[in-house]
């Protein structure tokens, strides 16, 4: 191997496991830690990242890379060595790009604002937070500012999650999609909605966490790679290939919060897990955007986890662990219940159809703050009107308003929310495509086998790790760009059995 | 504040942080993580390892000691400032003696090494460990040459555990301390064992872990600042001042091990909890020395934890929770069960009265191999013969003979075993200051407050951290330097009780 290319490997390995280090450190926080580690911890996270920060930007870094540059040109572009020296070189100038000085006003700026909204929130109290997110907005502009040449202001801000994705491409995207789901919102919502009565009664924890855990096992994730813990807020995190763990939460009065927690969770675990061992340790070693691993999520989530043939293999099992709770319950019944839709105020609960306007109303939120076409103050008034255009509704207060997601008091504004559209968008392109190449998956899911749509995302999307853009990877498993088409046709045809379409 | 101890403080707080992340990787690996983990795991302690090494041994950290050097002189000795610039000075000349190279060759040396005796022990074959036990003992002659001027070879590898103790102080407190052992051992040996069958009845897992949490609640184990898990091996570790934990292990059919383990877990991690705050990330923030933390797990698992006095609180509850086994075992049965002496081939499962005989064989041996005056081949022979003499029995094969502790597979020879009697010593001489001072301490214990000791060890010992050696800690508590005389009469009075000891 070229000297340089090792070199760069243990110089990045190293960062990598500074990372991966800082990762279990956040793990732990959210899962096992007694209160009275939190102080150190937030020290020991700041020095982990200011040391990795530090390794990565250091000229030595831009050496190797400038070395290596002519090596890489002189291979294939889809080789792993080039791959590996192309996405080190943009991560690199990306982050030389955005002054240490900055990343760590920015990040104590946020650590205020996240502590100041987790008081504000459960106040209902807007204005507590309103200073710290117009320093928040300042902050991001100024990020952007590190990009000259950006089409769009959000641009380098959306850069950093969905790496090549741009306004404008969104615009489209979004607009075409936004045109097809208000009306079909509105058809769906004017009609009774499911009754779901049999997720809400008494669920005992020990039972769902078992299933869940039964549930994910089967569908693919691996426990020798991997655990699940409880936390508060759910999530995946990574700490190497071979140890990608989920945390999910359980509420006894509602059998849809562990189940499906975890199911999402373990979907973009098992992206994780199917990421090529080679990459391990290395810029490539992850998933390719915060888009790509929400198509991965929502896959397992929905596309699997919603579908009839899913619960034709799961539902008589889970029965068979909640006897008194769905004996009497019809797999017809419960599958309208876990998929019932209606208007409702809170992004994370809302079902596969709604989901997107909660989704939008906030990107295009995010591109007038940017803009200067709104202002900070005018958010929780812009909340209320948007949301009545869009779901006929007004939350009570900014609580189920303008004050229910972390992501802008805890992060830019700009980037934040786009990815969890174009998962969606993905997620039912990708699947069209996977039962194109393997028509017979729905029966093998039928018969609780899903191994078969588990190769066809690992070889089509997960080995790759970061070797492709998220776009790439649309075209390369699919063969065509990215399009909503797939999408409305999943949901005409799912809920056209449910509802009344027209 | 003198600017360059800003200065200080700030980069040994940023090497502490990195060694207490490096801590939370390994407390993980013992504790949660999927056997997947294993190999990034191994390489993400190595790179921890080699950043915190990096750091503290960098030259700008030996120009800030310098500068502080008159500082500190000017200030009382046993002022905060004037013992963080001393201790830090002391770790600094003792970590730039020995050459970075060597430490990873060592450390390198000593994982393989740790990974044929995992597979030698269990298969009693000496032979597989001897070739890396000899460059183990090469090892350890060649550190101890970093060092060069010692009375005695050994001296530089006890400092690295007992800071302050020479050989030549070890052989004058042992050899005392065996000419009472020996016949003491011999005269109990020869009588009747008290009955233990009722701690090995079964004893359901979660109720041992609920009462031996009770236990060390009551003790003054903060679990606001701590926590508990199952583990192989049980061990205490720490994370900052807010957040040290145990790790404990139980046996179903014995009722000593999780009860014994947690309680002495749980007295190392009381002393790191008593540190002063002041002390946090910094060089005095840790228990003083191995022996002095040994003390103190061995006060609370020995002298509190196989008291009269603790029984009489406890033995009651612990009836209720295990009624079926104990309803019909007398007070006076069970604590004799649980002060059961005799001859035993394994170290840790040893009795108060036998367990120095074994810690001063090993003690022994390392400085005979470093010496040069046995062989590493002669060891399995030397121990069985060693071994008749002490305990009149020889162990069956080299599994409960010199393959049973991990320490010479895993580390150095030398160093690594006086603690453990040293510790044994001084809890003896805590002890009986402690009673002096505070004579309410027994009644107190009987009616299960804990904390009149807890606050009179935290006063005197805990809240110094590393301020004072161990010796000075000794001196200052109770008054004169350590000596075995309150160990031989606590021993005495004990067993005199529940043996004929003329």
């Amino acid at each position: 191997m070229h000297e340089s290319l090792e070199k760069l490997k243990a110089r990045l390995a190293e960062i990598n496991d500074l990372n991966m280090a800082a990762a279990l450190l956040s793990w732990d926080q959210h899962t096992f830690m007694p209160s009275g580690g939190a102080p150190a911890r937030g020290r020991q996270l700041a020095t982990l990242a200011r040391i990795s920060q530090e390794k990565f930007i250091d000229p030595a870094v831009g050496r190797l890379l400038d070395d290596l540059l002519p090596y890489g040109q002189s291979l294939p572009s889809d080789s792993d060595e080039a791959s590996l020296i192309r996405i080190a070189r943009r991560d690199y100038e990306l982050a030389l790009k955005v002054p240490p000085q900055f990343l760590a006003e920015f990040n104590i700026h946020i650590a205020d604002s996240y502590q100041v909204w987790a008081q504000a929130r459960p106040a209902g109290d807007f204005s507590m937070v309103r200073p710290l997110l117009e320093r928040t907005l300042d902050f991001s502009r100024r990020y952007a500012d590190f990009f000259p040449g950006y089409a769009h202001i959000a641009d380098p801000l959306i850069n950093l999650s969905d790496y090549g994705v741009t306004v404008s491409a969104l615009r489209g995207l979004f607009s075409q999609l936004r045109a097809r789901l208000v009306p079909m919102v509105r058809t769906i919502t004017a009609q009774e909605p499911a009754d779901d009565s049999c997720l809400r009664l008494h669920y005992p924890e020990a039972r769902q966490l078992a299933f869940a855990e039964e549930v994910v096992r089967r569908l693919g994730y691996d426990f020798s790679r991997g655990r699940i813990d409880k936390t508060r807020h759910p999530f995946m995190t990574k700490f190497s290939l071979g140890d990608v763990r989920i945390a999910t939460r359980v509420r006894e009065d509602f059998l849809g919060e562990a189940l499906f927690s975890t199911i999402h969770e373990a979907g973009h675990a098992i992206y994780e897990q199917g990421i090529a061992q080679v990459y391990e340790a290395g810029p490539l070693g992850e998933g390719a955007s915060s888009g790509l691993h929400e198509s991965q999520s929502r896959t397992w989530e929905n596309l699997v986890g919603r579908s009839r043939d899913f619960w034709e293999y799961f539902y008589p099992r889970l029965q068979s662990v909640f006897p008194d709770q769905l004996t009497a319950v019809s797999p017809e019944q419960f599958y309208r219940a876990v998929n019932r839709v209606e208007r409702s105020l809170i992004r994370t609960d809302a079902d596969e159809v709604t989901y997107n306007l909660h989704v939008m109303l906030r990107f295009d939120f995010e591109l007038a703050l940017l803009e200067g076409s709104m202002e900070v103050a005018d958010l929780p008034e812009a909340w209320r009107q948007r949301f009545y255009n869009d779901f006929g509704m007004v939350p009570e207060d900014d609580r189920d308003g303008v004050l229910q997601d972390v992501h802008w008091y805890g992060g830019t504004i700009g980037g934040a929310f786009q990815g969890y559209t174009l998962g969606n968008i993905m997620s039912a392109q990708f699947y069209e495509a996977a039962l194109g190449a393997r028509p017979e998956i729905p029966s093998e899911m039928r018969a609780g086998m899903f191994g078969g749509l588990q190769v066809w995302l690992t070889e089509n999307i997960y080995r790759h790790g970061r070797k492709f853009t998220a776009g790439e990877v649309v075209e390369l498993a699919t063969g065509r760009p990215l399009a909503i088409d797939p999408y409305i046709r999943y949901l005409q045809k799912k809920y056209g059995e449910l509802y009344d379409l027209n």
